[in-house]
C-alpha cells in the first residue's frame, strides 16, 4: 500500500538535499548509507542511483525493504521519513540517471565518477510509510 | 569485537554533526532517525539520547542491532558510518546528558524539550565495524 509523497514532503525530495538510506544485511542487521535522491510524480516513486554489486545493492536483492531520510539542507531539523519497499531494479538509462543526478547535486553535466568496472542501477522505491517531521517551533 | 573511533572518525563524532541511526521494526524493516549524537572516549562507544518508548527505544530492546552515519556538517561528502549494537541504556543521569547534547548541537544549557511525561534514556552503542568515508578527490 503506497502512501503519497506530495507538498512539503516532495519539496524534500525533490530539492538538492542529501538522504540516508537503511537496508538490511545478509543477517538482518541495519546497514546504512548516504545517497542522492530523486523522485518521480507520475508514479510517486523515489529513486536512487548504484553500481550493481554494491553492499546496498546486494542488500535490497535479497531483502527489498528500505527506509529512506531526507534532511532539509537549510534547516536539519526538518526532514521526511520514508519506509517502503524498491520495486524494481532498472539498468536501461541508469548511467543518464546517474548524469541527471550530478547535475542536480554538483551542477555538472556528467557524473564525476562513472568507471567501465560499474554498472549503473536505478532502485525504484514504493513509499509505504511517510512520516513529515518539522523543525520544533 | 569492538573497532577503535579515533582520529578523523573520532573528530566526526565528537564535533556538532547530526547523526542518523537505522534500528530493525518488529517485522525486521529497517527504520531510519536522525539524531544528536556523543562520543564516549574512555570506553569508545557511541551515545545517543532518547526517551522511552520511542520508536528506536523499542527497536532497540528488541533487537539491539545499530547502524549510524555522522556526516561533517562542513561537508557532507566526509562521514563516518557505524555498525554496532546497544550494549547498555542508562537512565540515571541521562536528563543531563540530554542537557549536554543541547549544549553541543544548541548552545543552550538546558534541553529546551523536556517533558514530565518522558523519561530520558541513554544508548550506549559498541562500534563492530567503523568505516571513514572520505570526499572524492
Amino acid at each position: 500500500m503506497s502512501q503519497i509523497i506530495s507538498g512539503p514532503t516532495a519539496k524534500l525530495v525533490e530539492e538538492k538535499n542529501f538522504a540516508f538510506v537503511a537496508t538490511l544485511m545478509k543477517d538482518g542487521s541495519p546497514q546504512i548509507t548516504p545517497v542522492w535522491v530523486d523522485f518521480e510524480k507520475d508514479t510517486n516513486t523515489v529513486l536512487i542511483n548504484t553500481a550493481e554489486g554494491r553492499i546496498k545493492h546486494k542488500n535490497i536483492s535479497r531483502d527489498p525493504r528500505i527506509a529512506i531520510s531526507v534532511v532539509n539542507h537549510n534547516n536539519p531539523y526538518e526532514m521526511v521519513t520514508i519506509r517502503g519497499k524498491v520495486i524494481e531494479q532498472i539498468t536501461k538509462g541508469a548511467a543518464e540517471h546517474a548524469d541527471k543526478l550530478a547535475k542536480k547535486y554538483l551542477g555538472l553535466d556528467k557524473y564525476p565518477y562513472h568507471s567501465p568496472n560499474e554498472k549503473r542501477v536505478v532502485l525504484k522505491i514504493e513509499p509505504e510509510r511517510v512520516f513529515h517531521q518539522q523543525p520544533p517551533k
